[in-house]
């Protein structure tokens, strides 16, 4: 049996080989192309159809589609700050701009989080006269404190 | 003389005292909200005229005029893991989607990163029918990996 | 002005010298004796009218009750594994028993967590024969994986 | 011979494969369900009745049952904070409650500390009309420090 | 107020000044030797009588008194691994023969732990021809894990 | 060519196939017990003989019997906090009663330390009315400092 | 497939088999030595003639050539204070003087960083009567913070 | 007596209040900037000529001119990953081509290191058509592995 | 009550203000000149004579005296790797030749360890034809492990 | 091929086998025991002919002769606090006595390290009445802070 972090190496490596985009990925599986890529870095569980379609496209096998429908441990296994400077970039915006955040969360909504469960992501290329920017959307459902 | 640490204590606690939004302070600074509240956390230096229309709505003297203008030395002091849930949400997400996003960025746009200092950030409350949703946008410019 | 810190070690103090119970503190303040306990720990904003309540049993002053209304920073400033041996054992709960308590969650409702935000708890002493028990009940909602 | 956590994975893979739950498990082992769960996952040493019940219903060989009557060395091996945001949650009760239970466990009981051995845990999804509740019920003897 | 760390180092000071020994204040406290000094150094809350006993011989005042009764946060704040030569070969002694000891604890007495609630210890200097040693007796009540 | 720490795990499984104690095997190889059950577990170094008994009556081969006489790199490998409950309840007793064994030994020996090299350590089960009580001796050598 | 890091090693063995230089592999690649030396150690994709160039000269084959068009997590696991004496010298100073040089960036061209992305490095011997001395250029795009 | 590293902070407050630049300090003080700069943040000690005519320049007294007499302590005390950006780019570096330039200069000078005692550093910003660039110059004598 | 950190302090700012010399203290207080250093950082009690002969040629007053003859907690309170240069190198040392000086221990003493209790230190400098050296002498008992 | 330190573990086997010790195998070698024992523990490259020889001695492959000859990656992986008694007593050493070494360079040699490149080391059994002794010596040339 594969684990959940074997079936992504071999996600990715079956995307260098056939020469396939995430997009292409996600319109097989029938998901948005964040989530799909998550699924398949083995951050969330698919349905038994999703693991098939998806297989099919890589070419991987029955181990393959076992391994994506498997409940996830999620997160990353690595030191708590990032070195890869993609990744470290979004991590010093949570240090630079985190209390920035909160400050606003609780002023437009009170006291609450932004639910990380309840929620979505979308990255998108968006063309810029002084050189193309990336702009990430992070749009999860408002959770008020609340006991009773 | 008041460091700038110092100095963002003494804003929150004037924006209680004189019952102060962090919009209000904004349009009376001329900058946007995000980075309005970002700069007087103390992690933007401001120009002379913003940091003494900040210091006047707030009721602070000289000492924070000086402070504002200081240049920043960034981020938190603090353990690398937050443990403030509203600012752990966003941790949590960089580690189950911080993979899924360099994919994302790396596909659209090729190698390089989402900028942290040619940037800025929105956060914004949705109205929704199952509950009103937190949108943060992160939008910064695209740079790749050049070497030559 | 009083830190939620400061105003949490003047709450111990004063709880020690009136000979006070966190149950008579949260009967004055009209709200379940955990959630008193944790506000007055600087873990919840408490209204106005909550911190005043407050504020007279234990004979504190205005400052005090500003404090007690603050939007606080949640979480403990110590390092991740606690020391003092009472909250050790819960932390060593989690150590032992998390990945039962995930699976059972995944078995009984799915992929998702139990919110810590939408969160009560309780703390009781439930007498036994061999000897008295704490009963510690965590009651959070069940917050699917939802992505559209 | 096989590790207790080798065992532990070969559980999950058969769980997977045979379409089982705990609770099918449990019954066949006759013990609790969270009990079980913990056991199979590597918490608790197994009698040979009850590892020879388990691996039948699971399809697993004479490796897996003497593993399960192993000594365990019991804990988790990654970093102290959890990365997976089920298991995260119960991690931040103790952060933000931590403090909250252990004056409770003191007001009423005295000075010492709820057993995390002597003790059971239970997890139950309980209906309710905004949305079903995860109700963890943490239920240890109280142990009072006790010098002579 | 003062704390229970600062009420340690009073009395660290006190001793000094006073060239009292640690087996003549738990003498006029009535307590052991070990339990009295670990007390004072701010691990167990005193009774009235035995704060103001120790308060006392130490020649110090009713803040330390009270503080003598506080309920202790108990441990260390300084990093897991000690750096003091004395401390750190007990560390030691715990990494080298750890695993040992717990062999013989589970085949002495089964699948449990020793007590460190329901404990006591001693400090002992026994004469040797080839040189004094020193005997520390850790002794805890065997806590059985007992689910049901 | 066998680890230290392979021939252990080879003893541990022995232990369970042979239905062996460590006292057992302590008697095989003519040393004390908690000697022995160290040097098993790879913290100290065996004569030719004493492998040799302990590998027969184990029913091991040549490769354990040389890797029992190799010299040790000794303690573990794991973070410095133990999760396992059994050991760290001896952490715990160093964290909480550390400084108090360091100031009965300066009391009763001057500036020095117990030696956990000139060192015995015995476990022992001792019946108790109200529960049998687990203890454990540290017999260390004094050593003062000494620079001349 | 081969990893990135497995690719790495393999170059190594590679070039002390065949006794080549870096110079030698960036000349049959076309790019500069410090780029290709990163490149090939897995901290740059490079395009399929780069990487078959690399391989012919090195005597890899195809799973090598593979990797090195593999986008790269960059940045090292081990921890962050390297031991190696050679790279540890680097992180000196950056802890002795990186202040020094964040004081002097900000004078010389005013809030903003030096680009590790749009960046480029040298590494040169430069003979001295007193010994030759390595001088290393790091030559980044200034990026000013830049919010609209 | 003030430290250097409140001298530091008392020469961070002069420059802005005599809207001073680190060029200026160092002509006052006759070495070079680079230097200067390093010695006045506490990393270097000066000659009591330097420490008086750097005094001078900025207005301070003679606790000033102590502490930049005295011999540092080097280095940071805050965590080893730096968060201000302008000085993570620079670990950063350190982490994506530490191991290219060990390389580098082990393939042109051989075993050994680049000096971070005998070492000068520069910081030049250079212009360029697409936006000026920061180049930063680390000088430091090679000193080869030598033992006998 | 001076702490002994404040009196190193005061030492060191002493030394500076009455151009004393380590070996002049020594000479004063009648011990070796490393004892001495160490005795007045902190690391080492002193009696009563030592003491006041110190405390006479430094200038300082009765508190520095009772503060000298405190029993001291060793060791220091930064992170375990120490970033100040010249204590870098001696970390460096062990990290690369600490394996090498314990096979050395074991081939000519046996099991066992070098003493840093019963141990002294020297610190010289050595005119060198081709630079002066330092030579750190540590000379430290051997104990042999030793059981029964 | 083998690595460095795959080497090292045959170099220890081979000394077991073989009943060899570094001392003959530095005279096989033909350099000081302390270098031979570092370099075949991976801290130092061979020269073709000293790999060589030392391989014939030790009965090692044509693996093992390349990798003598491997630049090695210096240092341990392992945390940065030893817990091998024999190593730990270093450590302590640097811990206690550091900032005396520091300060006894800094009287005799002025600002500057003792050099742990251009280094060697000693490691001797002295006899003594009281028992014998270890003496390490470290022996590294002065390198004073110079900047120009």
């Amino acid at each position: 049996m594969l684990t959940k972090s074997d079936a992504a190496e071999a996600v990715r490596a079956a995307k260098v080989r056939g020469k396939l985009t995430w997009v292409a990925v996600a319109n097989a599986v029938g998901r948005p192309v964040a989530w799909t890529t998550a699924a398949l870095l083995g951050q969330h569980p698919m349905s038994k159809e999703e693991a098939e379609a998806a297989a099919a496209l890589l070419g991987l096998d029955r181990d393959a589609v076992e391994a994506f429908q498997l409940q996830p441990t999620r997160g990353v296994e690595s030191p708590s700050v990032p070195s890869d400077p993609t990744i470290y970039r979004l991590h010093e915006v949570v240090q630079v701009y985190g209390p920035t955040i909160k400050e606003l969360i609780h002023e437009e909504c009170g006291d609450g989080i932004m639910s990380a469960i309840n929620f979505r992501l979308n990255v998108e290329r968006v063309p810029h006269l002084e050189g193309d920017r990336v702009v990430v959307t992070l749009d999860g459902k408002f959770l008020p404190y609340q006991w009773e």
